[in-house]
This record gives structure tokens, sequence and C-alpha cells, in this order.
């Protein structure tokens, strides 16, 4: 059947939840482009449905998502979404979570406890995700719960950047808020240019679950501007205590810093009042306007995203954009 | 190492999702036996962790849960406990929803909609369920959706019965209230002993999208008992809405019955406001304390759950439950 | 390796089984190409044996069978030459069957009976289907049952149309043979302007199976045009005992209209034989020429399949071409 | 819920498909049972219906079908009732095929053919089977297209032994038919004590697809009983014309013997008429009555079969029955 | 057919790869128990075959592999054997790989590496493995590798209780010779007592791949006793250099603790020649005879696993043995 | 979004493992190209470590590897790569194997046997590959095991069309080894224009496992030149003693032909001091300087491969290469 033949095209589109569309159209703005026009609603009992209002056959999707509160809504409607993407046949479906949701459960820290990173994978994979692109993932390990490719983006480089920038000239040491963010910290140090880094150690009673007998800084930040630097923040109650040890064992000042400000109650409030002197954090996820406060500094990914999607897109390279890193 | 043999052994455990704990208690009663205890809390972000506090390895494991609002909240948490199970190795996990989420999105309407009843199937078997137990589920192909064994339960004869023993002498008709069910109440008039049928024809105008130009009854109502007999009953518009038409074309008085009392606001409100004379569910899903009202009738489906497991857990027969039907 | 770039191109491919050669050619011709010949032969013990006779790397393969008498011969044929297709490496295998077999065991009716509509959508996918193209399914929840995407042509506005123009002026009900499928005959009449509905009320004895004690018309149709509206038509011996009891219920005429003519004997004897003035089917199955008799009217789906082909190939979109109906 | 304990228990469950009962029910009496009662039948259109009458939750069942013509219904059968017992929850479904279906197509003999032997594997796991047996496959290798255990046993011993008692004394030489079981002639030589070897040699044009321009034996026939041993036979055609063969080299007489009697027409005709002393054969596959001919030997396969089941059933050893060999 | 049943009966099978068969045997001995005799030798191209000498039909099997050098190739075997044990039809496969292989890579460190630590766990389950036992992986979220149970089981402890009991009343510091293991000596401290920690700083150039141009000590250890504490030793160099780094920060003594003694050349050489007063590791890799040194402790492992082994078996709790860690 | 599309473009990129880079480079040289550059190296403990230097995103990626020994580091090297393409987004990944692992344990001789040549299959899908190429696999049916398109290259032409040239005039007789490769020897001698054949008989005594009693030559050879035609070359042992066996059953001389020289230890003395005139290879694998002897000839594969890499790559017919043999 000769005769019918056509010369091949890819076609990039862009979709949203609605869980931060504003994300959406910035990163639809930085490639020239519109969101997809779409139906999404919720049904009286909660079951939500979406349709996109224009053909999506053959085309190469990408499906935007902050994964904010109330987070299990927003993980389904990605993955109705993604189902519905599927049948209507598209090409290749991209889903582009800057924050992974249940990233913090990504092992067993006990028998019988649930492994829901991985769940999650899984459950794109099955909805019919092809491909993954996510920021700061919790532990780098996340990468290998999903059976294809995922491109894992680095928004830290960009925080080290503008503190670098915005600190130069202060003795800066890089704290982190705990023992298992120690490497991390030795990479903000590596990006700053040599600074010495610290952490803290919390002692447990082992016959009590949980019990933290003590707290100590470990490393040197006695009159120095500490760097308290985390992939996020939740509800800010344990990086506000930090700040707070920091200053008691001499720090001069504390800049705290995060790629995913998640600010669940009462985080804003908290932060707001910290004694910290800066607190800094990426758009992964919406900060409503009663979150916002004057100490807060919130350094947009979408020209980062764009970036990817766009050599995602054009089969060029992602790891280019980070200096060989994935 | 013929030195290590044991006799086999079987032990059922029972889980109960956070939706409606009273039900899976209820039913554990009937079986004699209890919940397994476990932990389950939300993060502050809204991430759902859970954790069994006995171990289940071997177990025959099922998983209770009343998919009631916020729905996707407690489909997550179904998935979630799933794969709890699954990794702390249970041998087989069946979940028990008696309420099936998604059950009305099984099918494109129209081009680029999700199949979100069949992504729910797809969801439960990679999360790690082995079988489905379900109630009147929307339409019975659902039960091709899931690949594995589907327990089809019905509660529709407990309704007829009822029915049936509370109204016997009247003149009943059965209505479908629209054409969808009717087959449904060609069920119902059997079962209650032949009773005739009847339905409301909905006219739409193909310009407009969901325009309905005229509804009126077909078959015989004036004068009779007419039972307005549907699967479930979200909001109460529609089922108030066809009870009132039902009296317009002259029925001697109107029963509403139904399955699932998803009981959507305000559909307490608009069913106790009704004409109808008595309002009758079962308890797949809660009610409220609020969301009683006088002439509603609750008939629990706990005993025919627990039979029905107990038919599942000692290899007997789910069919001979319902006369021949699975 | 940057010197071997080649830019992409897209070549679509038509196959036919051996059930319904004509209608692959109508479709090839309306696309204005050849199907592409191949090697099908039965063994002497019935195994089947095909072979494209041309190298169908790379290209877009659509296999057109009409899933007829004998219908499991037809189906494994189907699935070997998509085993063929898949081991050649065509780079996308769909397979249109205008009529889904075994579409009518969709659901477990009583227990223990398999799923036979669901398990044709695995086996076609275990052999290498990408996606499915399919006309007026038995019920539109099959589309749920293949883990893909599913093209779902509507024949039914075809034969409405048809109706509508050459029975003008008359006063029509729709009428549907049984209680399953009264939402078509709703669809009917709103295809045609707004008819009047009516349906076949069976009253079933509990204590006998299947066991029919009593048949009436519920609807008005005495002294209308009654439009029988079925989706197929096996031995005809229901729908030509719906026409006769419509003509006792005082219709003045009786048309009989179903998508799929599937004409089991004695099928075409009694159709002929019937007072139904006219009966209009359309060619999604081989009518064969003993088959044919005056008052029967074959509507060529060949053409919108074509459309649809063309749609699916250059990435068009399939629903437009049904008011927005996938 | 440690209230609710069970004993294991396993329970044999033999199902039969209606292409060849007599075997089914004479492994049953072997093993001491009955075949489970089902109901089966065609539709008019040729569509299959199963449904066991008994509960089959949580047995071990056994599937035998003999896939004799018209094949791809027998196919079809095993794969809807395998589908019925999944959906019942049978614990474990092991397929005994006799005669493996479409084994000659084991391979792609030239570019573009199907494999159809892997198809049937992957279509038999599709449908739900865990496990296989299956009796002297064409080649060894179709094990390995089985995703799960595959029992593989053996009747050539059963034929050797046969032939070795019945022809004790007389001077033998085991002839494959063709270059491709020259291995298996080897096998029954060992077997029968040691007898010499010999084949038929077909010279071919390479530039005429199949077209074969010579025949000749290889190997000492002269004067001798020859024992021409295939794995089936199906039209009879190139096995007698390989028996005149070595009679025109001087075989003082030839018996065919092979495990599977396809006995496509006009296989017993020719084999009646044809100068062969015996034909030995097994009942993988019924011969009906007026396949029956006075030098036909059928030697029953029903105990070996049995025997087999009840290894299985009882995690006993398999491969014990052969000497070693699986 | 029910007079064919059976009581279910368990029985364990253990199996060895050729790496270290030993410790499966000390194993066994703590089970009461043997191993199962197993043919397994190479071809002269170094193709591995095994065949397990006896029935293991309906076994729950348990096939323990030490992944020494060379490593590739006893992967390979452990993937051989468990492809034999699915075929021989065991009930249950468990993989006991006390080191799990390829752990280090359980994430792209930059683009376009592979996780091949994943693929290891893809690998097993692809080959037939249920289940996973391993022992103090080198990040725990590779238990959300596999998409089945995970028993990981803790050596730490069993290090820490002798360097409690051997060092008891020193003043000790436990130090983490990266920033990547901190997390793992805060447990060190908590499980001895609650000693301080401390850890070693390496400041990378970002401009210069992997190089590394300060190396300090971040905590106290000067006249401290220090536990130098990490998951594995492979060639020695890193911890050796980290034992010399804290001598000169003015330790007052370095103990070496690691539960996988991967002893690569030169290992053994190094850590006899350091100034490191005792050098602790578990047997989940064998030691060869000249590698053994007298300040080398090893600590064995296979009371453990064989306790774990027994709780798998017998449905118990593995989560158990470590005071609620799974 | 429809600002953002692009032409498609197809780019092809050769990969080389490390067990033979010149064969991959001689292909590459054959396609104007050259092989992309890649880190690839073991780690201490003989964990193997591969990286592509450059982007694959999109790209149609070749894997050539030849599994020579140590096979099981070099089957897991492919294993590794095929991962790290798979995860860098490559977009159609073929693993090219001239010499398929495994290839000789592709069923089970006796019960409890893996099937190794399946599980290599199997591996490579889950590894991510798409797609094999491979030459004169050990049975035609190993393309089966493989869940997708396999490209059989043929490389007996070759040997024959060499041999056909050289010893043109000369009488000659094909051997076959064994029994088992008959149908071979019947292909060779079709290929050089109808040559008889003979083969090797092996008489076993069934009580003594692997016990041979007996051999002699089948067919005639005496005075004949006698290619001795085999897949493949291990240690030459049977080879070697094979054609001692054609010269004393007075063959004029003898030569040895196979497509894979594996020559493990000694092959290559044995074959240098046997009495065959020459040995004619192929090099699918290396040969390594001191396995050179004088009458050893190597034909190169490259050409081919070359080539049907460019039909694979451009959608063209590998079939045509072939005489329409797949």
């Amino acid at each position: 059947m000769s005769n019918l033949q056509l010369a091949g095209r890819k076609s990039l589109t862009l979709f949203s939840g609605r869980a931060f569309p504003e994300l959406a159209e910035e990163i639809a703005g930085h490639l020239g482009g519109t969101v997809m026009p779409m139906t999404a609603r919720d049904f009286a009992n909660g079951e939500i449905f979406v349709r996109p209002e224009e053909s999506v056959r053959g085309s190469d999707a990408f499906v935007i998502q902050s994964h904010t509160t109330p987070i299990n809504k927003w993980v389904m409607e990605t993955l109705i979404l993604v189902d519905a993407l599927k049948r209507a046949s598209a090409k290749r479906i991209t889903v582009v979570a800057p924050f992974y949701p249940y990233s913090r459960q990504d092992k067993k820290h006990r028998g019988r406890e649930p492994i829901s990173a991985r769940l999650m994978a899984d459950l794109l994979k099955t909805a019919g995700a092809d491909r993954i692109m996510s920021i700061d993932l919790h532990t780098a390990q996340i990468q290998g719960f999903f059976d294809g490719p995922v491109d894992h983006l680095f928004a830290m480089p960009l925080l080290a950047a503008y503190v670098a920038k915005t600190y130069a000239g202060e003795e800066i040491t890089v704290v982190s808020p705990d023992t298992g963010r120690v490497r991390a910290a030795e990479q903000w140090a590596d990006r700053i240019g040599g600074a010495p880094i610290a952490f803290i150690h919390k002692s447990r009673d082992l016959n009590v679950a949980n019990h933290v007998v003590a707290k100590r800084v470990v490393g040197d930040v006695a009159g120095r501007l500490c760097i308290l630097a985390d992939d996020m923040i939740d509800t800010g109650d344990s990086i506000v205590k930090a700040a707070d040890l920091l200053y008691e064992a001499g720090a001069s000042d504390v800049i705290i810093a995060a790629t995913h400000g998640i600010f669940s109650e009462p985080a804003a409030e908290r932060l707001k009042n910290s004694r910290a002197r800066e607190v800094i954090i990426t758009n992964t996820l919406p900060i409503r306007p009663e979150q916002q406060f004057d100490k807060l500094t919130v350094i947009s990914i979408a020209p980062m995203i764009a970036r990817a999607i766009r050599e995602v897109f054009e089969d060029g390279s992602v790891t280019s954009l980070f200096d060989g890193r994935s």
C-alpha cells in the first residue's frame, strides 16, 4: 500500500493538572506555547473527571502537576489524566512532577511499612506514563523505582548560586539539619566555593521509639553565617528548631534554603517568626498569598523545566544542563 | 532437607481502612474475630502512612474500605495498605470495596475521556491485590476490568425482599429513573413477584450538549405505588425529580431504593424534604448522624460480606449465596 | 555515529484476514491503496499459516478481519497474523474488528462463567496488537477491556439517518426488543428527531432458570411505525418474535434495524418471512448471496472505517467524525 | 484475627474440553475419580460458552483437551475454560494438551512468518494457565516457549517397548522419514537395544521454492525390517511415500510408528492401503471409528497422564517416570 | 472429583550456589537440615550448568549465594538456578543474597549511567524469584527496587554489640568515612549507648571531575577511640586512608568495622599493615585463608540468616528479630 | 500547543561491548560511521560500569557484543549497557549478539534443568532490549524465546560458497558430526549443488548415563572429500574425533566448517594437530593471535551484519538478504 505515506512529524503538547496551573503556564511561556485546554472537574462525591478539549493523537505529551495538598487528589488527577492521554493515542507521555509525591516513604523504616515512593512509580507506569521528570528527589534512588527514563533535574545549584552571590564575602558554614543529608551539605559547600560543613546530631534512646534524648551541633558554626540546607520544608518545625540550635551554638546568622516549600500549616507563620535572616525556596509547589512573608525568597524553576522539556522533545541532552549530572 | 516440614495452615486476617471502620468491625463480629490493629495517619501534607501492628506473613488478608468522600484519599489509602501487605508477605490479598470507586466512569462517553473504573482495577492489581469483592457494581462489565477473580455480591435482593414484605398487597410498579437501568428494574420486578415496570424517557437536543428538552414517564404508574430503583444516590437531585415526575403522573406513592447511599451534599436534605414515602439504602458507605432522617431505612450488608469472606477463605461457593448468580 | 541519519517517514499498510476480504478491499479503495498481498492457508488439520509477501518493517499496520462464523478460526487467524507482523517489525499494529468477537460474554451472568470479551482483548494484546478499532460494541465498557487505545466507531447514526430520510413524515416509535437496550433506543429517538420510545418487558419465574412467563410492550406503539432497533441480529428468533408482538400490540408497521448482521441459520429465512416491512443492517459482517432477500437493506461501513483509519494514521481526530463522541 | 484458622487442604479437579472427552474419562478412571460436570455449548455463530457446574475455588485444576480438528475451536475452548477457572478462583491451573497445537510452526522458516507455537504458549499464559503438560513435543525447545513449568511426557518409550516385544528377533533398522528427526531415530534405536539407523535424504533445487529433485535412503535397509518413526502422522502422504521408498530400497518390511495420529483426510485410507505391515500410534488424539483399520494399533497414554497428574498433585517427581528425563 | 484430596504440607529446601558453600552448610546446620545436592559445573566456554538432584516440586526453596568475585559469574549462576527451580515447580523461591550485587550502582550519579542495583532486582524477578533476603543493603531504598517482599536483615547490631562489649569503658567516637553514611554512624552511636559522632569532609573542585582538594575531620576525635564504621570494605584504600586521617587528628586508636568484607586485592595486605587496632567484619562474603590476618575478627551471620529463614518458612515475624525494624 | 513542532528524524548509534571491539569497528566501517565512545570498566570486585559519553536520546541504538569467554561477564555487560541506554531514552535498542549465549541449553534434556537460552531472552527483554539480531542460532526455535522481533542471519551460505569455490570439482560428501544436525548437512548439500550427506551414529547404553558404546558412519564417505559441518566448535574434541572416524571410514580428506569458533582450550591445538585439511569459521567470536594456525580460514561476517543493521534502520528487508529466509 505504498501510496499512503507521510513525512514524520513531532508535536509537543503541554497539559496541566489543577494543582498549580500558574507553573504550567509559566513553563509554556518559556517554550513559546500554551497549555492544552482541558475540562477538569470534581463530581459531587469527589471523583475527578478530565478531558482534553483537542485531539492529542500522536503527540509528545508532558503532564505538569505540582503534588501539593490535598496530595492524594492531585496524584489521582495525574493518573486519570495520563489514562485519558494513553487511551486518546498520545505517542509518549512524560509526567513532570517537580515534587515527587510520597518521596519520604522511600524505604521500610520498620517491618510492614509500605514503600509508597515505589508504589507511586508503579501507579504512574500502570496508568500509562512512559517517562518521569522531577526535581531534587528526596533520595536519588527513587530514579530506580521507575521502570523507564527519569529526568532528574537539580534546583540546588540555583539556590547555591543565589546564596553565593547574595552573601559573597561572608564566613559561611553549610549545615545539614540531620545526619541523613550531610552529603547534600557537602555538595552545597562545593557549589559555593569550599565552605566548611556541619550537622546536628540527635541521640536516641533505643528503648523508647523515636525518643531523642539530646541534640548537638557537630562542626564549626560559632560566629559564622549558617546555611541550613534541606530538600523540603513541610511544617517547618524541625528546620526552625535547627536554626535556634545554631544561634545557641553561636551562629552569627542563619539562612534557610530548600527546594520544595510544602509549607503545611503552620510553616509560614513559624518561618516568618523565626530568627532566620532569609528563607529561600523554589516554586516546585505553589505558595499561596497568605503564605508569603517578607524574608521569603522564591526562585522560579520554570525556566529550567522548560529547557529540560525542550531537550527531551528535541532529543537533546538534559545531562548537559547540569555539567554532566543527570 | 526433609527434616523441615510443616502442616499447611490458613489464617484469615481482616484489615480496615479509616473511611468506615464501623463496617469492618461489624463484619469481624459476624466472623467471630477482630480487625487487625494498625497504625494509620496523615502526614502534614496529606501523605498517608499505614503499618499493621502484627505480623501478616502468610495470611489470607481482606482489606475492607468504603470509598466515601474524600474518595481519592481513601483509594490511595487502600493502595498503600495493599502495598504494605504485599511487601510484608501476606499470602493473598482481597480488596473488599463495597462501593467500587469511579464506577460511573466505566467507558468513554466521548473521545479523549479516561476509563477510570478500569484504571482503578489496574491500580489495585499493581499495588498487589489478588482479588476484589464488591457489591452491586454500576455495570457488571466492571468485573472484566480486573485481571483476576472478582466476587460480585448482590444487595438488590435484600432491598427487594424488604420492599416485598413491607409493601405486601400494594399495587406496585418498579420504575427506572432513566433508560440505562430498565434491565435492573426488570430484575426488581421479578424479585418482588411480577410487578409491571416503567421508566423515564428524556429527549435531548443533539445540537446542544446534554440538553434535555422533555421528560416523560413510559409505562403504567397512575394510582400505583412506584418503587424508584437505582444503584446509587449521589446528590439526590435526579432521583427526587424523578419522584416528583411520578407523582405528577399520578403515582399513589413513591419509594426510593438504592444500594449505595453516597449522599453528597445536599442529598439528605433533599430526600428528607421530598414527597417520597420511604428511602431505603444499605450501609456500603457510611451515613453520618446528620445525614439520618426519619423516613430513611438502612439495611446492613455486613452479614452478607461476612458470609462471602468466609466462603472465599474456606474455598466454598460465593455463587451459592445468590441462587447461582456469581 | 552522526553520519547515519534519516528523515522520519510513515507508511500505512492494510492487511486482510480471509473472513471477508471484500470489505478490506472496499476500505483500501476508499483510501486509494491496495491490501498487502499475503499467503494464508489452512494445513490439513486446520492449523492456519499466514505470511505477508512484502516487507512490513516500520509500517503502520491495520489488520482488518470480520469475525463471522467459523468465528474461532477467524479469531485465531487474526492473532497469528498479528504475531507475524510483530515479529516482522511492524511499527504499530491496529486490529480493525468491525464486529468484536464474543462481545455478548462481557460479564459473568452467573458464577464460574468466563468473561470472554475481556479474554479476547487480552489475547489480542498478547499477540502484539497496539490498538483496536471496532464498531457499535455490544456494551461500551468493552473499550475498557483493552489495555490501550480503542477507536470506537458508531454505525447507528448511519442507520438512523437512513430511517429518518426513508420514513420521513411517519409517526415513529423506537422500540427496544428488551430492557437492556432502552438507552440505545433513546439515542435512536434523539437521532431521528424526538420520537417516543417503548420496550418489551419479559417477566421471569425466578424458580425456573430462564423461564419467561409473560411478555408485554411498555410504551405507545398502537398505530405507529415501530423501529425495532438492536445492535446485532444472530438467528433472528427474538427480533422476529418482538416484531410479531408489536403487530399484536397494534403497530402499523415494523422496521428492523441493527448494525451487525450475524445471520446464523435460519436468520435470513426468518427475516424474509417475517411481517417486518424492511430489515436494515451494515456490512460489518459478510452477507452471503443466499442470505440476501428483497426487503434487506445493507449500508456499507467501509467509508467510515476508511476515514477513521486515515485519521489514526495522520494523527487526526476520530472523535470529530462523530460530533464529539469517541 | 487468630480465631479464624484452617488446616490446609489440596483438592484435585479434572476438566475436559469437548474434543475428546473419552480420554479425560479414562484418565479420571485411572485416578479413581470423575471429570467435573460442565456446561459447554456453541452459540449460533460459533462462539463457545463453558461453565463448571460446581465450585472450583481453591482447587488444583487440570484441563484436558485434545487439540484435534477443528483445532482452532478447541484451542479457543481451552482458553475460555481456563479464563473461567481463573475468575472462579481455582488455585492452580494445568493445561494437559497431549498434542501441542501449532507445534510445527515453532520457528520462522522464512522471514515474516509467525511463530505460532510460541503464540500458543503466550495465549495459554494470558488466559491463566500456570502450567502445561504435553506429550512428545514436536521439538523439545517448545518447553522454553512457556513462561512456567512444563511437564514433558514421553510416549516414544511405550511405542519402542511394544515394537521391541512384538518384533523381537527381527533384523531392525530404525528410519527417520527426513533429516530433521534422525536424533529421534537414534533414541529409538537405543530403546530397542542397539539397531542401526537410516534416513531419507531429499535434495532440493534452491532456485525453486520447496522443489525436491531427488530422494534417497541413506543407511542400511536392504533385507531389514524398517521402523519408520515419526512424531505425528497428519495426512499420511509423506510417511506412506517414505515406506514405498524403503520397500524400493529393499526393506523386508516396514512398520510405521508415531505418537500423534492426527489422521487428516485421507490418512486412514492411505495407511490402510499402504504396504506397511503395521501402523502404531497412541490416543493423544481421538481416532474416529471410520478411521480404524485392521493393521492399526493404538496404545493408550491415559495411564501415563494419570500417573503424571498424580505426581504433580502430590508434589512427587514426574522426571522419575522417565528414568531421569523430564 | 472429591475423592482426590490431600492435607497441605510445607517443605523447606535449601540450595547453595558455588560461591561460598560453607555459609549455606553452616545455615543448614543451624536449621537442623542439609543443603540439597546439586550438579553444578562450567562448560568449556564458561557457560554454567546446574541441576538439583532431587525433586523440588512444591517446596519452599531458599537459594543462598554469596556474590563474591567473579561476581558476574555468581549472579548468573543464581539466575540460572532460580530458572531451573521455577521450571521444576518449586512453590516459592527466595534468593538469599547476604551481599546484594551491584548495590553501589543504586542511582545515576551522572546522566546516562545504568541503575544496576535495580536491574539486578528485575533480573531476579524475571528468572523467577518471589522474594529476596539480604543483609545491610548499601542503601535501604534498594528494598524498593524489587517488586515483592524483601527481608532486610541487619548485621550492624551484631557488630555494635561486639564493639560495645570488647571496648567497654573506652571513650568512643563513631566516625563515618564520608558524608554519605553519617546517619549510619548515628545509629551505631545509639547502639553502643550514646557516643558522639564525626565524619570526614572532602572538598571537591567542581571544575575537575572527582577532584578532592581537601579532607578534614568534622567532630571530636582527639584522644578518643574511633570506630570507623562502613557497610563494606572493598580494596580498603579509602578506609585505611580514613584511619590515617583520624590518627593524624589525634585519635587514640581506630577500629574498623563493616558488614561486608569484599576484600578485593590488596585489601587484606592494606588492612594488615594499617595502624588500625582491629578490623571487624561478618562472613556475608567468603574470606579466603590468605586473606586472614591477626587483627581481623569475623562474626558469623549464619545464625541470623537461619533464624530469618525459619521465620519466613513458618510465617513468623522477621521484624521481631530486630526490635521492630524490618 | 501547535507552535512546537519538529520534523521526524532517525539517528543510528552503534555501541560495542568490550568483548570484541574490533568487530564493532569493522561493522561501523562498513556503515561509514564510528562506534559511540563509552566509559566501561570493572570495579575491584568485578562489578561492571558503563556510560556512553554522548547523548543517546531518541537514537536507534545497536549494541554489538560477542559473547566469548568469560561469557557471564560479557552477558552482564550487555544487560547493564542496555539498562543504561533505556534509562538514557534511546528510542529503540537492538542487541546484536552474533553468537547467542547459552544457546545449547535450549531445552530440558532431563527434568529439573534450566532452559538458559530462554532465560537469556527474558533477561535481555527485562533490561530493555526491543530486538535481537543473531547469526546461525544453535536451533532456530530460539527465535521464539524472545518476545519481539529477532533478525536471524545466516552465515552458512558464506561458508558453503567458500567451500563450493575452493573445492570445486572434488567429490564432496557433507557430514553431520551427530544425528542432531543432519538437517543442517542437508541444507549445506543443497547449497553446494547437490552433494550426498552422511552422519555419525552413536549407540548408547541406556543403563549408563551418557555412555556411548559404538560410533559408526552412516552414508557414503569412502574416497570422498568430507565437509564436516557444525554450527560451533568449542573444545574441538568431538569434531576432531569425528574427522578421525571419517578418515578411518576411507574419506579422502576432511574439511571442518563451523560458524562459531568458540575455541575453548585446547581447541586451537587440537585442530592444528588434526588430520583435517582446512578449518573454516567466521569471526562471530574473537580469535586471539595464539589461536591462529596455518590451515585456519576466518571469514568475516561484519559486512553481513552491517547490511542487516542498515536494513533494520532504514525499514528495508533483512529477509531479502537471504533469498527469502528470515
